[in-house]
C-alpha cells in the first residue's frame, strides 16, 4: 500500500505560500477535510497556479439545465480515462460519484462510457468531448450542432469544448509531474447512506 | 443508479440450468453472497460455459513465488482496462483489492499501469502482457526472456500469456453481450478494516 | 526451407499424454494424416487443452443456415489476419478452403476482406467480427442488430461473437509461444480437383 | 482566397469589452498592427480569457539559458501541428520565426521536426514534448532526466511540460471554435531583411 | 539557419547527367530559377529519375475542368502533409500557392484540409485521398462514386487515385533520402503583388 | 469462386493497346503463359503503364550479394501485406515462392515477418521496409547505417528504400481500382516437385 509521491517537481511547504494561494488551500482543506495533491503540486509555480485554479472554476462551479454539475464532472472523468490519467479520474471520479449521487456511474464512463446507462444528451456529450480529446482536427460543426439539437445552449456546448480543452492540459501536467491522487478519493462517494453528508465536499 | 442489465442475449432461471452447473453456480452464490453475472450469462450456452469456467480456473486458482493469485488479478485488470471492459476491470478490481489486500493498487493499475507502485517484476510482467493484448505481434522471444529475468518459472511466463490470451476472449465476450457488472463488486476491498472478512470472497 | 520449432514451451512426446488428450490426438492425426501443432504446443498444459478443444469444437462443428461451417472459417480467418496471426491463417485458411470449396477465398478474405466476394451476409459478419476483434469497446447494439437484419438467429449472432473471442484467445497464445503451422496446411484445398478427395480433412 | 471566419461563438464588439481586457487588446494591436483572433474569439468568456493570457504570459515570456524564447515558440509549434491545429501552427510559427531569426526553422519543426536542423538539446525537447501532446501516458520519468541531462534546469523541465500542456488546451479550443488565423501571420518572419524591423513584433 | 544536405545518397555533378537529364534539369533550372533538390537527389539513379517525372508530368501537368492545376497540387500538399513529407509540402505547397493564386490556401490544407475554405467537390476529393494516402484498403466504390457525384470524370477519379498514389512513393523517398526543400520554395508565392510575375515558374 | 473483376476503370481490348504496349504485354503473357491484371489495369494510361513498368523493372529485375531477387520479392510481400494488397500480396507471393524456392516463406513473411525464419540481415531489412510502408517519418539516418552494418551496399540501402516507395504507389493503384490478382498466382511456387519447371515463369 505504498503511495506514490505527490509529484516529481518540489512542493513547497504550507508555511511557504504566497498569501492568497494560503488562504485558498486553507480552505479546501477545511470544507475536504484534506488538501488535493493538484494544489500542492501547482503550488511552486504560483502564477499558473492561480491561472489553473481560476479557469477550473470558471467551467465547473456551474450548474446549467444542459450540463449540471455532475454531468460536468463526468465529462471529466471520460475524457481523462481517455488520456489514461489516474489523478483526474480518481479525484473527478469522486466529485462525480458525490455530485450525480451515483456510486458506480463513474467508474462506468471512466471504463466504457459508451455503454453507460446516460442519458441520449449526455451520450451525444460525451462522444464528442472523448472525439475532441483524442483526435482534435475530427471534430465538426455538426458535432457541435448535434449537441444544440440534444437542447445546450451555445454556453454549454462551449463548455463542452472548454472543460475537455482545460483537462487535456490538466491530464498532461499530471502525467508529467507523476501527481499521484490522494488516498481519500478512491473511497468517496461510494457508501450510499453517507453520500448526503458529505455531499458539500468537492475537493479535485 | 439504473444498472444495465446482465447480458444482451438470454439469461435462463437458476431452475432450468443443467445440474453441473446449478451445482457450481449455488457453491459460488454462497461463498460469495451473489453470482456474478459472468455465470448468469454464459449459462445459456452450458458447453462454452463449463469451458470457460475450467480455463479460468486453471489459470487463476493458482500461486506461484513468480505470480501469486493478487498478481493474477493485477494482469486481468491491465489487459482488460486496455480493452476498456467494464465487467472484468470492476469485478477483477475487487478481487485483486481483496487478494493483494491493497485498496488502491487495482485502480493505479487499470488507469495507468506504467507509473503505479509495483516491483520491478511486476512492472516487467504488466508490460508484456499489455503488449500481448494490444498488439500481440510485437511480443518477441526477448520478451519472455526478461521475464525469466525476473525469476519468473517457464510455467508462470506461459500463465502470463495465457492469462491475458483467457481474457481477450472474456473482454470480448463482455463487450459483446454487454455483460455489467454486479453492483457489489463495486465497494468490495475498499475498505481497509473489513478487507480480513472479506477476504473468503473471490468470485468474478 | 527451414521450419520454425512447433512452440517456444515444452512440447511432450506422445507417449507421456494423458490417456483422454492421447486418444483425442491419435483420432486427429488419423482423420488428417498429420497432428496439427496447435494441439502439440498446448498438450504440456492438459486442463487448458482440454477446455480450448471443448470450447472450439462447440463453436466451430456446427452448420446452421445463418452461419455455416465454411463462414465460421472465414471469421476465424478475417480476425486471425487482422492479429497477424500465422498459425491460425494458414491453418484455418486451409480448413476453410476445404469446407468453402474455393481455393481463393480464403486468401482474399486473409488480405483484403473488404474487398473479396462475399454476400451482404458474410460481409456484415466480418465487419462486426473484425471490429470486435480489433476494437471491441465499439461494438454496438446496433451491429448485433444488423446481423439479425441478415437472417442471423440469437444463437448465430453470439457465435460471431465467442467465435471472434475464442480466436483472440488463440491468436495470442500462438503469438506467445510462437506455434508454427504444419507445412502440411499451406497447400491443402488448393488444388481443385482434389478437393474432394480432402474433403474429409478438417484439422485444425 | 476566402477566410475562414474568426471563431464559430460569439465575438464582442471592442467597445463591449469589460475594461482589463480592452486595455490589454489595445495594447496588443499597438504593438502588433492587428488584433490575433485567439484574442477576439476568447473575448466572450472574460474569466477564461484572463486565466488563458495569464499562463500563457507565465509560460512564454520567459528566456532561459536551457530554454530560449524561440525555443518555447518551437515547442509550441511542432505539438499543435502534431494536432494539426491551423491557428497554433501558423500564429506561433510567424512568432517562431521572428523569435528565432531563421525564416525556415519554423516549417522544418512544423512538418517533420525529426529531421529538422536542431541541436541535440532541441531534439531531445521536442521528443518529450511531442510524446506528451500524443500519447501523455508514455512520458517516464526517464524522459524527465533525459532533458536534466542536455542542461535544462527544474524549472525548464517544468517548462516543457507545462507548455505542451498549455498549447493541448489551446489546440483543442481553437479546433472546437474553429479559431482562424489572421491573414497577416502567414508572411510574418519570412523575409530576412525586415526580420530586424518586425523584431518587436510578439503576437500569438 | 543551417540547411540541411540535399540527400543522403550521393548527388552527381551537374557534368556529369547522362544527357537528356542534363537538358531537363537546365530547362527547370532556366524556369525556375533554381534546381528543386528531388532532381538532384534521383539524378544518380537515371532509370528510377527518367520514370520518376514522366509520371509525374503525366498526372500533374493537365487542367481540367473536374480537377485544375492548382487542385492537383493540394492534393500533393494534404496527403504530404498526412505523411509529415516536408520536401513535398513545401515545394509543392509553392507550387499550389502560385497556381491557386492564393497566399494561404496551401498552409490550411497542410495543417488541416477538413476545415479549409475548399468547395464541397475539392473537400470530397481531399477525403478520398487523404483516406487513401494513411488507410488504403478502407476506400470504396463508394467514395469513387461520391467524386463522380461531385462532377468528376472517370479520367479525374483515376487521377485523384494516382496523384495520391504517386505521392506515396515521392513521399517515402524523400524521407528515406532526407531530400530538403530549396530554400526558394519557403517564401514562393506568398506576396500577392508578385503572384502574376512569378506564374510561370512550376518547380517542384 | 466468382473472381472480382480486373478493374474498377476500363480495361482497353488487347487490338487497341499502342504497338510498345502490345509488343511488351504479349512478351509477357508468352513467358508467364497468362497477363497479370495489373498489366491489363494500367493500360488505358500508357504514360503512366510506360513509367511505371520502367521503375519496376529498374529496381526488381537485379541480383546483388546484399539484395537477391527473391528478396527483393520479400520486401514487396512485408509492404504489401502491411497495406492489405491483395493484388501485390497473391501475385508477389507467387514470385518471391519461385525465385526463393520456398513454398512456405512468402505467406510466413506475409502474415508475420517478425517470426519468418529470416537471416537477421533480412530481417533487419524488413523492419525498415515495413517502418517505411507504414510511419515514414520515423525511418532515421540509424536506420539505414543499419542495413549498410548487415552487409548492404549503399546502392541495395537504396534499393530498400525505393522498392518500398514504388509498391506503396502500387498498393495505392490496385485499392483504388480494386485490381484483382489472377487465379493462377494462388497456387504458384506451392508445389516443390515442379518449382524448377515454373522457374522461368516471372510475372507479377
Amino acid at each position: 500500500m505504498t503511495q506514490p509521491s505527490i509529484s516529481r517537481f518540489p512542493v513547497p511547504p504550507a508555511g511557504e505560500l504566497p498569501p492568497d494561494l494560503a488562504e485558498r488551500f486553507a480552505d479546501v482543506q477545511e470544507r475536504s477535510g484534506f488538501l488535493p495533491n493538484i494544489f500542492a503540486a501547482l503550488a511552486w509555480r504560483p502564477d499558473e497556479a492561480r491561472a489553473f485554479f481560476a479557469m477550473h472554476d470558471a467551467l465547473m462551479d456551474k450548474e446549467t439545465p444542459g450540463l449540471s454539475k455532475g454531468e460536468r464532472e463526468l465529462i471529466v472523468v471520460a475524457t481523462s480515462a481517455a488520456n489514461d490519467c489516474l489523478y483526474c479520474v480518481v479525484a473527478h471520479g469522486a466529485v462525480a460519484r458525490i455530485r450525480t449521487r451515483d456510486p458506480y456511474l463513474a467508474d462506468q464512463v471512466a471504463v466504457d462510457w459508451r455503454k453507460a446507462p446516460l442519458s441520449p444528451r449526455m451520450h451525444a456529450v460525451l462522444a464528442v468531448a472523448t472525439r475532441l480529446a483524442a483526435d482534435p482536427a475530427a471534430v465538426t460543426q455538426q458535432d457541435l450542432a448535434d449537441l444544440a439539437g440534444h437542447g445546450l445552449t451555445e454556453d454549454d456546448v462551449w463548455d463542452v469544448g472548454a472543460i475537455t480543452s482545460f483537462f487535456a492540459l490538466s491530464n498532461r501536467l499530471a502525467h508529467f509531474a507523476a501527481i499521484a491522487p490522494n488516498p481519500e478519493f478512491y473511497l468517496m462517494g461510494r457508501i450510499p447512506r453517507s453520500a448526503e453528508g458529505t455531499d458539500k465536499q468537492d475537493p479535485r
